[in-house]
């Protein structure tokens, strides 16, 4: 007899995802990704500068940066303001690092010309997941912006090459599941994060037992599952991001194809 | 020949004013605010403590106070965080109290019991009369919340007195104009923002020049601007609050005795 | 009958008023301002130099700028330094806020040249009405240093338009007094501040109910009461600023003569 | 033909490794651990407190917490201190946080007692690798410092379950590599940490891409690597900690006991 | 021939020194001292409470500690607040700190009771020896509260034990020179402050060649003007002290007494 | 019959010194000096630029500068990071201050070129003296580093002037002692700490009573001891400076001609 998730769903079943886009007006690009009850806010701004390390070291080309919060009414009980206790807590600085290495690996950064694109992920709810919520939705808010500055004539070539994609996966009463939401990541013995591009290839993986271990057969199974709830996800961005066209942008079709390649 | 406005709105008519309640479902009463363009997440979380100059001081009752950012992505230049520059901004700082105060005229600490109200304030969107937005709503979050606490038991009496709400004023070529929106916010000579209650008395007046001076005639316009469109508000106040009744609050009727009192 | 004041003066009675010019003769322009037992110290210093956005704005002209602190022994309880609490309260950013709109407001910024007026208002006594004291002391101060400017041929044209002043109000006893001191302050239901230029225009109104509400009347008579306490400001601030003149300063034929430009 | 790595060293080959005991005598344990160039102070202290949360929570046993820091002069380029610029940078505090993980995987914080060990992790040259080297040699110095505690009588049982251990890899010209020296680690497309257990376990794996991404069979060969690696590792900690024994130490025999549990 | 000071003055004179009693009258003792043209205000305030590290090692009495800070108008080109530049800077941390260990040195802290005085020293105008201007103005503040709060019946015998006093001396063109202003410190080659008790003994010797050096012979010169300088230092501060008697102190005899004790 | 010292050491007895080259490899030069159970890194790394107020000052040559920190598990009960506590703690601040004036008094800033010297000084063991040791071991990490840059023709005369020590001393039971380790320093009623040249010229003297206070006589045996002292360090000194020698350094005949100037 099977598993019984606490959420009743099957081990390789991902929570309703949605994504809404235009959350943020005057971002160039943005989106209101939800994975079941985590809800992420997802803005792509444009800045048409790069940071000072870059002019100072040479280096041509643009860069992409992420920042995460969690805004404070996120969580069951409220989370202070970063600027209340002084500083940004060492979780966030660690996921928004993340973010920002999981968009600079599909984006080529010497197509972006000379500026900087911020993408900022604010949890409005949190419920599990809040980081591949976060990467998976930044990459939509990514996508829209630079097919507008596309549209606009600001780029000559599309710099985003693929899609990337993240999901948590865990192992719960000792067995492999995807996609936990907050009960279940407390209950379940490793936190296992994977971040894939289309090609499905991996950009990261960050499994940590927390005061316990994991074996490498259930390694196996996590990056199986992870592997083929990615593979979902991408299908639900591109219909994201082809909703979000303007007329100001390339036709359907040439985003297709862009994708495509 | 009258006053054209660069919204085209007549000198006295608001923007078109929403509430979409419950946008951020862990708080206990939430509501996202749309004041035109200007929109504004509100959020009241309860925190069963008090702060620590209350306990030193032997004072009784509870607290209520705000907190205010703009998201990075809500202005048309991104704003960088408080976090990033290490310090909350002094407008930030000035509009936070401004909330906190407002809000704390309508409401009767005593019946709160020995816990703190946190309204947090977060701006979305910004096209001007985020402060007023911010007070308007945040007496909505917070009067869902209180309601909500009633539901629950945990309150004997419902603290909020009467509503309070906020609008923006300026001089636009010499004339009063009400609910000013970015654009005419940069063209306006004077900055009139007021903060009153159902009883039509003032919480809080606050006219600046900046740059240029007013005339006691142009302060009378003002006020009477102010005055009306509150008075517009309190409607849609009430009518948000009640939307986001709830089987777990008092029944609609206990609801709208409450603030009939 | 007539209110009894706590401080036995009339409603409409300033506290004894007074200025002692360079009191920190480091200063371009300073003096240690009286308002009754509240003192406050404001200097004006002169950088050649100005604020890096206008440089980046490429905003010609020059910058008036204000700071405002309360010395640790100004408060009956010693008040710890910002430093020690490692940031600026929020009242203090405020004010200082405040202090800087009103100067600006009747300088002209284009006649100062390439350079920056730092206004620096520590108050050394504080018991009520420190902020007023501090603009109406840092008119002067500014005033003094900006005629030693012209004095040593560093400006052609007068920059100061007309001086400004401020008072509080409030309402004691549900009626409207002046110049509050602090047990005043502590026993009013509101708290008005205003601050007016030498043709008796408003530059700013701060009008705050703190736990209370007031009416338009109330409103009315503060506003009565605020413009004849500034009217005699005026007289005092010119006999300081001319007793301040120094050989190397133009005659006070002349600067008489630009204040009633 | 074989591939030539920058070092000369095998795919499958450690740099020289060493731990010099008690480096720093006023810390409960400490070593110097050298993995080739890299070098590191760990140091484990110990507190006889635990940490405000735990209060609050009312959480029984102890705790363990690390910190990283790098010298100024363990660079090439001479790194400012975190105090100078004000903050802990994000790479610093993430590191931190991974190794005290990785320590409290491996130990019963029940048979700790309510007391904290502190493992600082300074590094005094860095050539690639000194996370895997802090967590290496923390668990020495951790150890060192447990077994010090039992033969003082302050602990009953021996609270390190088994040894920690952790060790780098990567791709360099599409093939594995274990143990990366610094310029090895610019030149390789993946930068894969791994943390595992005596028992072969998993405690945490960390790839990332960095502008690269990498392919199923890839993880799998680094994942060989790495516990070939990891397994060399706990030899040489088990000789560091039996070396740095003392006569107010339990008996080698009752330490290698402990181990073999 | 003799030396010519660049102040015209004797190699052993001191500057005209003077005290103004009760220039902050909220505190409880404060004083405004002039070396010359350096000017700092001194206050001394009482809190009913000792610092959190003597309730911690449970040391029993009170505790005397300063603070030091330059005004912004002190010095001839402005200086930043510290709070502007976010941290306390070395020198003013290095001066309070001296301040402080000097006025304990004369203080039995045992009879002070369970309370801690603070002294703040704040630069009015800056023109060299404000540390020596400091502590000398600050055992007078000191001494008028503690006089007073043996008036007020709260301590049973007076701590100060002795004054102490400080002064600089410097090397001039190869001569020691007395109590040196800026223009004279700034040619100096050596910065020698000395603080010392009535009974002529040594309580502080801080000399500095910055940029150069001294010998032996040139040290007892300095010692040697300074004993004599604070010699004459005492004399004025017991002046200053009786001066600020108030009815509510002790009558002046017992003052005279306690400090001839 | 004699004093017996808590060390058992006589009066006028150093402790064991020693120095350790090249501790940090990536330094330029560097070196663990131990006085005693004392044992600091200190690390000259050179920066190839100069501070931004030299810049604007238009100040030529080159710039030699210190930081001071002690590593958390230096102290008995392990001391938090500066880091951890938001800023550099008054000590740390006034140290590393006196470690940068003593070096620059000893080199020749012209000499030097547009670079600057960072000297680190992290202790590894406190156990008394942690300042003297620093002063003593930056100056042999200094000048093993600009003997490196001589050799690599960066410098074309040698800047360092010649050698600086430092010692402490203080009066234990009545009578003067050297060097003193923690118990001694605790049990000591002064903390007098001595910094000279090679030609036994004072560059700082720095004594304190702390709770206490000293006699002249008292002073002249501890500067009598600390000329003693300091003269032995330097033939240590040198031993240390020319074991460091290297084959792209000057011959050792040219350091020797070097240090005999």
């Amino acid at each position: 007899m099977s598993l019984q998730r606490p959420s009743g769903r099957r081990a390789d079943q991902l929570r309703p995802i949605s994504f809404t886009p235009d959350i943020a007006p005057h971002a160039k690009g943005s989106v209101l990704v939800s994975f079941g009850q985590t809800r992420v806010i997802c803005a792509a701004t444009v800045e048409e500068d790069v940071p000072r390390w870059m002019k100072m070291q040479k280096v041509g080309g643009g860069w992409v940066t992420a920042e995460y919060s969690m805004l404070p009414y996120s969580t069951l009980d409220r989370k202070a303001r970063d600027i209340s206790r002084g500083r940004l807590d060492g979780r966030s600085s660690e996921i928004q690092r993340l973010i920002g290495r999981a968009l600079r690996a599909v984006v080529d950064l010497k197509k972006l010309g000379s500026r900087t694109i911020w993408v900022d992920c604010d949890v409005l709810q949190a419920d599990g997941g809040t980081r591949t919520a976060s990467i998976t939705g930044g990459c939509v808010a990514l996508a829209i912006a630079l097919n507008r500055l596309m549209g606009e004539g600001k780029l000559r070539d599309f710099p985003l090459q693929q899609l990337v994609g993240a999901i948590s996966t865990g192992v719960y009463e000792g067995e492999a599941v995807l996609d936990l939401d907050y009960p279940e990541d407390k209950a379940a013995t490793v936190d296992f994060n994977v971040v894939m591009t289309e090609k499905l290839e991996f950009v990261e993986v960050q499994g940590s037992g927390e005061e316990a271990v994991f074996t490498g057969a259930q390694m196996g199974s996590m990056l199986d599952l992870a592997t083929q709830g990615i593979s979902e996800l991408f299908t639900l961005q591109k219909a994201a991001i082809l909703e979000a066209d303007r007329p100001d942008g390339p036709a359907l079709a040439d985003l297709a194809a862009a994708f495509s390649k």
